[in-house]
């Protein structure tokens, strides 16, 4: 094996994604999808997408979303590049904004894939400690660096960086390119597009998966401002002209113009999770404060590898990290409220707290 | 503009695709879609697929996909990879098995998406002369480099270069990975897919674009031994871990099974291919011979521009490429016979074979 494969892959280890079972009767938190259907309007505009219309190539620009995107966002269509689900756009950016050899930096608890990015495309990669309380120590991400990315609200954590904090991150790194990946910030997050106006460095990038329940459609948006925007149309254009289908571009829209399904389905997902948080915390959980569809959970008595090992045999599956600092952790996503009664039976039972063994 | 670019980006040009136009009344031969819908048991399983499992992430590996095609096609599945359009699955191949300077070689005159990837991924790139007659010169193509991508049948000749001249080319370069493109080869061209059982350096690419007619949902597919097709999904699973979505696995899944309307249809295709050819011919056009679904033409009497200009002020979209050796042929795609018959009509007024001017 890997006789006939390139330097460049060599030695690199690619992102495992959350297991995706074929068991429906699971209860699945363990890829932050959303519990709630896609608005019924994307479903319905895919429906009359399907037809003889497949034939052709879709718009390569995917215009049409990209103009709902500016409409409610308050955007021009230049300042919005649209792809194939927001992993896609982070490795476009990285190809874009970041060069072979220079160092980018990161937080050592985020997003597992940037690593996976950087060593595919020969970028150096330095990590910077989050504080003990899993807060973001703004002061080091200042200078020093080749660009930076930062997810906010952080995952696995959840935690959110205010606006305040990415502003001084953005005036401390005026040459380099910052991009702060908003995949969950629809779930009570701030998000920081408004900043793109002032920052000609900052490059938001956000994802349909999560808050607009299309993860198995494969969308991602980002906001930049023209010269960023540009630079990632060129990566697209040098590897596949058409990157969203013609039904994901019909989907996304209908679903971006549905803001009060969106508005109503994400609400319901944020009293859910404080709802959770405050019956785990009662449990003895130490819950770290989510501005995300997950919270970052662990419990003094029982460690997490226990925990994820016991859920799972409750057909409960969550997401453990086998890492440094938080192998005490599950993430777990925020379901229905059904779902998230039926995990704090399970885990009242993992941690005793019914009177049945451990 | 640029300021924010890494290196790598600032000097290259991005492919340039056929022009998408939203006029429906244009008769569109431009970018060789099938003029035939897709098959029912596609747009149905679509439908089927069009629900609320749209909230969750689809398959990474796109398992059904793969298994519909190991069976047609008589591979293991760990033969075949697939990907978000064959565009898609050739940039993952440049990277996997091409190193940064290191040279390939392809035709002059072929696919003009190869040195596209090559320029972005730091891959040198060496053209080959076709033959005058456009013919493929097998002899050159024996040794001397580090890849070697050939399009089988050719675009946007359409010609083919037969399983014997693969096959020596196959051997002529056993260190090396040979791509063979077969987007068109469903229009009667031989595959050369039976070869990858003998040799560990080939890699077939397909589509669905042309022949399934599923253009609109970007749907391709590899061929070849597993460490060429576990080398693509190291570069998948670095950069998009779910690059087909839950759709697009469905449709091109259900399509592929469906080989009855696939044989039905690009026979359709392939009639009408012949009969364009012998109308041409009778007006005194030059028309390479061709396996795909479009024809290469010439005039004697009349240049490239002017035909192209011509067709367009008619209402006819067809491709032409202002670059050495084949600024006088036009790529038409072959659509329905009605089409057919406009464009022919259309070319006759053109080249005076009516008695109108020209």
């Amino acid at each position: 094996m890997k006789e006939f494969w390139s330097d460049r892959i060599q030695n690199i280890t690619p992102y495992t994604p959350g297991e995706q079972p074929r068991d429906r009767k699971l209860i699945k938190l363990n890829t932050n999808e959303n519990p709630y259907p896609p608005s019924p309007r994307a479903l319905e505009a895919i429906r009359q997408g399907t037809g003889e219309s497949l034939r052709l190539y879709p718009d390569p620009a995917g215009t049409e979303l990209v103009q709902a995107l500016a409409e409610i966002y308050g955007l021009e269509t230049d300042q919005i590049f649209v792809g194939n689900g927001s992993d896609e756009v982070l490795s476009f950016a990285f190809q874009a904004f970041f060069d072979r050899g220079s160092e980018i930096v990161f937080p050592d608890i985020t997003y597992s894939f940037y690593p996976v990015y950087a060593n595919l495309f020969g970028i150096r990669c330095r990590t910077v400690p989050l504080r003990e309380d899993f807060t973001l120590p703004v002061e080091l991400f200042l200078g020093g660096n080749d660009g930076i990315v930062i997810a906010n609200p952080n995952a696995p954590t959840g935690m959110e960086t205010g606006t305040d904090g990415i502003r001084r991150i953005l005036e401390g790194n005026p040459e380099q390119v910052v991009i702060v990946d908003e995949a969950y910030v629809d779930f009570g997050g701030e998000s920081v597009v408004p900043l793109i106006r002032d920052y000609p460095n900052l490059l938001v990038v956000q994802t349909a998966s999560k808050s607009r329940s299309l993860a198995g459609l494969r969308v991602g948006f980002a906001f930049g401002q023209p010269d960023l925007i540009a630079g990632l149309n060129c990566v697209k254009n040098s590897v596949n002209s058409y990157t969203l289908d013609r039904l994901a571009i019909a989907g996304a829209t209908a679903s971006v113009r549905d803001v009060d399904y969106f508005d109503a389905r994400r609400r319901w997902v944020m009293e859910t999770r404080e709802r959770t948080a405050k019956r785990l915390k009662a449990l003895g959980f130490t819950v770290l404060p989510s501005k995300a569809n997950f919270i970052f959970v662990s419990h003094p008595a029982v460690s997490g590898r226990e925990l994820f090992s016991g859920l799972r045999r409750e057909g409960i599956l969550v997401r453990w990290f086998d890492q440094p600092r938080i192998s005490d952790f599950l993430r777990i996503t925020i379901g229905t409220d059904e779902e998230m009664d039926a995990l704090g039976t399970a885990l009242a039972r993992l941690t005793g707290m019914e009177g049945l063994p451990v």
